[in-house]
Formats: structure tokens, sequence, C-alpha cells
């Protein structure tokens, strides 16, 4: 195999520009939904402890919310708190029929257990697609959330015309918010799927046949650019401190044929999905009552 | 790539000795919960139609419970039942505290939809891992019952010390009951894991760099020996007319390291989980009972 590089640098995969019509076609949504029912769309955040980072994803998106008319309600929980507090307040979220849609932001810390915090959750509410159920929903094609960063993946996938059909996508990444079911879409859209992670024996064996690369480790750079198979598409869902993606972005630009940017790329796509679905889980909600 | 042919035939991986060791243990277990609790595990075998490979799996299933001490009570329901007939007969069992784990003979007919039966067996008794959150349970690592047909296969691996971690598995087959969980058990053991299907681009060449092959198509002898790279461990779960696997067997046996044979391999380990995990419901649901 020849390190061949292509002379056209990638087309990149524009995720805020396509955030901003999707966000567009929700704050229509909800705006005739309001309309039509008097009650506004609402999503509740619940936030543990005040891990800085946390802080300004759920502050991004409560703005991004309110500039959709969605209406979101916070939940600021201490440090301390413990599993069958958190449980018993996403217990009561799921209840309140004023809540349309439950986000608990990831990470909830080390002494919770996680899981049993997100099985609290509605699956008709659980429009950031992390249950068990709303999992299986996905690797089944049956109805329900997908998993926010996944979902905005196969939609920056789908707005770029990428066939999936037969080709090779290898996941680079197995969490269950991320990894797994990103690979589960894939594998409904016909993509040959593999998941490489950190036991992986070779993965750059595996990256120079991808067709589709997703990147979902968390680890700067880990996927280096000569890597990247010449006309691949390269989907980087890493967010690394100063803005460092899991992929040498440069050195991937003059092979792939298609790149998303970090940031601009899945990130605004996870927010949009998440609005999307807080409507879409609204809209089933008050009509369902409505219709009572 | 030469095709390097081993002088030594393959092991074969003697399924029908291992489920013997395995029903033996799970008797034993049968035996001491009838002597403590007075009662005998109990599992209901629900078959629709009168298909004649079924009506023989049944048969051989409620043989083999018999064989364990664990009670088999039959529900035949007619080829025309509805969906909704059979979701109601499955709830009712579900809500049956004398029945402690449920079979659905698989398939229902075209004119039920499959899923929703499935999802009408209560996960607690869900002994053959067909639910949506059986699947879950095993694709995250988290307490519940395995399908059984992986969970047959694993056993197998582990039985024969496969190493798992950092190989590459190649899974042919994608189904909701087989191809998928079995991936998703692999990975939970650090496998490479990848997904090959009917839209795979070039299935040889997947084959040709796998490690461990685990095929669950239903296609006879679509893996051609040749395909087999030196050394690798083949799982066949097929089971086409006339005995015959999804791999060819006597080309694959030059070069495989381990191999399953056709009958006596997956088949009887798929009963042996079946019967191991009825009793495994049966003591959680009589104990749970006891202490209250």
């Amino acid at each position: 195999m020849s390190p061949t590089t292509s002379t056209v640098p990638a087309q990149l995969m524009d995720g805020t520009a396509l955030a901003r019509r999707v966000g567009e076609e929700t704050a229509a949504r909800a705006a005739e939904l309001t309309r039509r029912t008097g009650a506004a769309p609402c999503l509740a955040t619940v936030l543990v402890g005040e891990d800085p980072a946390s802080v300004t994803y759920v502050r991004m998106k409560r703005n991004r919310c309110a500039k959709a008319g969605i209406v979101s309600r916070h939940v600021a929980l201490p440090a301390a708190t413990t599993t069958e507090e958190l449980v018993a307040t996403l217990g009561a979220l799921s209840e309140d029929p004023t809540v349309h849609g439950i986000l608990l932001q990831h990470p909830v810390g080390e002494h919770i257990d996680e899981r049993a915090a997100f099985e609290a959750i509605a699956p008709h509410k659980d429009v950031d697609g992390v249950t068990l159920s709303s999992f299986a929903a996905m690797s089944f094609g049956r109805p329900g959330f997908v998993s926010c960063t996944p979902g905005g993946i196969m939609r920056l996938l789908d707005a770029y015309d990428v066939d999936l059909a037969g080709k090779r996508a290898v996941v680079v990444g197995r969490s269950a918010i991320l990894g797994k079911p990103v690979g589960m879409l894939l594998l409904a859209r016909d993509a040959t799927v593999t998941y490489c992670h950190s036991r992986t024996a070779d993965l750059s064996a595996h990256l120079r046949e991808a067709d589709v690369v997703v990147a979902a480790v968390g680890r700067p750079e880990l996927i280096r650019g000569e890597d990247i198979k010449p006309g691949a598409v390269v989907i980087d869902a890493g967010y690394n401190p100063g803005n460092v993606g899991d992929v040498d972005f440069d050195g991937a630009l003059s092979r792939a044929r298609l790149i998303t940017p970090v940031p601009g790329g899945v990130g605004p796509m996870t927010i949009a999905v998440l609005l999307e679905q807080t409507v879409a889980a609204a809209e089933r909600q008050l009509e369902a009552r409505a219709a009572r």
C-alpha cells in the first residue's frame, strides 16, 4: 500500500451550519406546538457538582434551548449527591407532566452509579438517548430516541450524502453513549462495522482500510493522518483540552475526502439533536394529553 | 499472503461433551432448589403453528428439561394466532408465579410482530435472552440473561481457553438473537469486533484477517475454507438442512486451530444455556419469595 496523498484537501463537514438549519426547523416546531397546545416544550437539565466543563456544556445547551423556544428547567445538585438522591430526582422529573425531556449531564462523579441514574429516566423522556432501552431500540431499528452524538453524526453523514451500504466503517471507542450506539446506527445502514478500542492490537491496520472513521475515544490526536485511507470520510467526535480532537486534523486533511473540524463539526450537532428530540418528546406527550 | 495450510487438522470443540457437563451442574442445582423450596424450576415453552423444525426443537428442549429436573409447561398455539393473542399469552405467563422462565420458539410466522411478542416476556423470566432489555444488558455488561446461542458460544470459547483480548473477531450475521449479541459479548471481552453481513463488500478479506470467526447467517457453506486464517478459531452457529453449517467444514479443518462441528458444536450449548438460565431464574424467584 503506497501512502497516496490526495492533491485536493478534504471538504469540511460543517456541523455549525447544519446544526443551524436543524435548529431553525426545531424552533419552528416548538413555536407551532406552543401555539397549538399553550405549553412550550420543556427540557430538565440535571447537573451534579460544579465541574467547569460540565457547567459550560449545560449552559450552552440551555442557551440553545432558549433560542429555540424550549423552556429549560435546571436542577443543580451538590457534588456529594448520592445515587439514591439522584435517582429520586430523575424519577420525580420522569413523573412530572410539565417536563418533556431530561438531560443528565455526564459525567456524574465516581461515587455515583451512573447507569442506575440513567435508568431512572423514563424512556419517553430520554431525549439524550442514554438509557438501556434507547440503546436497544437504536440497535434494532425500533422507535425511540438516539444518543445525541451518534444521532448528530448520522445527520452529518446524510447531509454530505455519504453512502454507507457495504462500506467499511471503523468506530474507535466503545462507550455506552457514543462508540457502541454509533456502531449500531452504522450497522443499521448496512456498513460493515468494526469496533476498535484500547485493546485493539493494530489500530493503524484497521484505519488504513476504513472508508468511514468515527473517532470517539477522547485521546488527543490518537489517530494519525497517515493512517487515513485516501478518500475516506473522517468523523472526529473527540473533544480534548485545547480544542483538539482525536484525529491529527492537519495530517488527515490531505488524505480524507470529508472531515469534521474540531470544534464546529460533531459538537454542534449533538446539541441540535438534543433539542430536536426534546421537541419531538413534547409533541408526543402534549398531543397524547390533548387527545384524552 | 500465501495460502498456508497447517499440517495438523483443527481440534474439534466438543459442544456435546461441554453441554453434558453444564447439564449435570444444572441438574444438581435444580435438584437442590427443589429440595430446598419444594418447587421445581419451570420453563414455559410457547410454540405458534406446527413448523416441523420448530416442533422438533421444542421437543428436544422439553426432553432436556425433563432430564435436568426442570418442569416444562408447553403452550401450543394455532398458526393463525394474532400478535395480540400471543402477547396476552406471554403476558399471562410473565405474571404466573409458577413459571420461572419463558421460551417463545422462533420464528413465529410472518403475520406476527415477533418483537412485540418478545417484549411481552418479563425480563426476569427471559431465559432465552430475546428481549431488548436483555440485549442492552449484554451490551453493557449489566446483570441479565444472555441470548442462549451467544452465551453458549462464549462458554465454548472459554472451555477451550481461547484468548480474546485484542484479537480480531469477525461475526458474520447481524440478527437480533445471534449476530448482534455475540458481537457485543466478544467486545466485552476486549476482542476487536467486526460485523459482516449480506451487504459486506469483501467478506473474504475480513475472514482472512480473523483470529476468531463466528458464522451466524444460516447460509450453507457461505464461508470457504480457503478464507480461514491459519490457526484461527472457527465457531459455526449455522444450521442448515442436511446437517450443514455456514462454514465449509472440510476446507476449514486443515487451517483452523479450533473448530465447532455441525452438529455437536454450538447447538447443544444453546440448550444447555437455556436450561442453566431457567434454573438461575427459578432460584432468584423462589428464593425471593422464601425471603418474604
